[in-house]
């Protein structure tokens, strides 16, 4: 690993999932071309080693330290303490405001440049809420506010890899589809999207994809709200009253936009042969097909901010925790887009 | 070919869409394990034929009339007549008569036990509606309608040798998806599905998949409705109030259910191993991953039929007919699964 590989920020999560044993596992694999800083409890990271018997060594460095490069099996850490011991399995209100510290440290080592991006563990919503931070809706927000933005854009990836590996399709592109509306009863979605939030996160997105994915001129394939892209208007009228009329006008200031298409015509390999992004109206519409694809091998990124972030795409599996069942498949492909990602975004920076 | 082998009736569906060429690249591929017979116009079939250098001998029988085994190239055909010469690409109102008329010849002879399935290539609903056929809503409501049912399901099933080949996935099991709603606005899905109809739907999913698949226990997974399910309540409750009573209920009396579950955890292989089918809510949570999974080897089944119906998974493709560009695979994997559902469905009638 050379010295001057990104530097990654790896928020260890929630004590009591699988956070802390996906981070051993990504200190021992195959190595992103990063160097990787645990931010978390060093104690619970060796307790959890200890148990599953993991050979890792931990690095203490004081939060914010350069980070050295390391061998396989070297874990830099900086150092968040826990408030009370955790178990695996077994949430504790106590430890909520640690949960947070660890994102605290690595949202400002990412800002005052310690850190090229930050990577999360997953996180459990319900125990934050539970201790008292009732305006706590997950990570995505917190990080908006913490960045002073008025709205990001949840993104989901597939590895490049996998693509290549089915049959029909053409090697080597992986799948990333974005969201126009995130965590929202089925029963919102449709009056949730307006022209003007569909062209706020259509500008995000292509922006995004240029500044940090290294593509030079996106072009994003829109799903449709309704069935078959309403079938003319006979399935409902969204995309002819909202949703065609926002795409025309970014058309005419350059934007490359396929749609609105039916979404069951979309992920296809006709309609994605050189799509960079997919914007899809509503979770249910997009990530099914995401996690199919990606099966364990896919990553959240949060478009919009000014730093890099990405993440796993599950969730803190409490039922998992402690026992070495965990797949740390989405931790390292969250920290290898990372990795890329703060490389792009650099060198466009300084060209 | 045994000439005990099951005889389906394939309608060519719109002459001037690409049925009428995939019909015939039907008789010359590798041959479904089935006596094939088309339904439609053979002047029309001869003509698309020398357009395009197909060398299928057409056998010119009587509707209804039994179906010899034949030699691949050869091609029985039960007449219809076109009410106008049909060009490839341009929709002519005239032929409405025809294609409705090819379906009732095909229906009949399921009905009286010349035909042991039906398959069906698309057809155009909006020229079928400007003829005047005003209540016309598809092929799977006409299908209905004439054969007295009060309810039909909808589920696409790929081609079982799609699964194997992606690579995490254990072979060989097709994927099926089923909806719970089909052509409605989004806006209008979530009213649409009650504890009545979600159990009607579940009964006729359990009974087709024991009668013409063969699955002596079927396993059903059921996507929720809101994304993540609902999260316990936070993004909507239609899953604690309607879609669990309901699964609750059906699994007293013996069924086999798994879930609601978050629709993008239900199409990973943990969740999908074992499983029979899967039910999702609406069309764009199943359909999007159904046709991502079998890109061109996917067809639809109408369930809930006293008859055996398949379809291609897609329109009748104007801008491709004629030329020689149409893909015949879904029409092929309609075909198989048709020749499967009627074996099964007269192995269980006299066992």
């Amino acid at each position: 690993m050379p010295p001057t590989a990104p530097v990654l920020a790896v928020t260890c999560g929630e004590p009591a999932g699988i956070g802390p044993e996906l981070m051993l596992q990504l200190a021992l694999g195959e190595p992103p071309p990063a160097r990787v800083v645990a931010v978390g409890d060093p104690t619970l990271l060796a307790e959890r080693a200890e148990r599953l018997g993991l050979e890792v060594g931990l690095l203490e460095l004081q939060p914010g330290e350069p980070v050295p490069a390391v061998r396989p099996g070297v874990l830099p850490v900086w150092p968040v303490a826990l408030r009370e011991p955790s178990r695996p399995g077994r949430l504790d209100v106590a430890n909520a405001g640690y949960v947070l510290e660890t994102l605290d440290v690595a949202i400002a080592a990412c800002r005052q440049g310690q850190a090229d991006a930050m990577v999360t563990a997953p996180l459990h919503k319900g125990v934050i809420l539970d201790a008292g931070h009732v305006g706590f809706r997950g990570h995505t927000e917190y990080l908006r506010d913490a960045c002073g933005v008025d709205e990001v854009v949840m993104m989901l990836a597939t590895d490049s890899a996998l693509h290549a590996a089915q049959p029909g399709w053409q090697g080597g592109a992986a799948l990333r589809v974005a969201l126009a509306t995130t965590h929202l009863p089925l029963r919102e979605v449709a009056d949730a999207i307006s022209a003007t939030s569909l062209e706020r996160i259509l500008r995000i997105l292509h922006a995004d994809l240029i500044r940090w994915f290294g593509v030079a001129a996106p072009r994003i394939a829109v799903c449709g709200l309704n069935p078959h892209a309403g079938e003319g208007g006979h399935l409902g009228r969204e995309e002819i009253e909202v949703i065609a009329p926002c795409l025309e006008r970014l058309r005419k200031q350059g934007f490359v936009l396929d749609g609105p298409l039916p979404a069951d015509t979309l992920f296809t390999p006709r309609h994605l042969a050189g799509v960079d992004a997919v914007l899809a109206m509503y979770h249910d519409q997009g990530l099914p097909v995401l996690k199919y694809a990606g099966f364990g091998r896919a990553a959240n990124i949060t478009l919009g901010l000014p730093i890099v972030r990405t993440s796993v795409d599950h969730g803190t599996a409490l039922d998992l925790a402690g026992r070495g069942l965990a797949d740390a498949g989405s931790l390292r492909v969250a920290a290898a887009l990372a990795a890329e990602m703060a490389c792009r975004g650099s060198a466009a920076a300084t060209s």
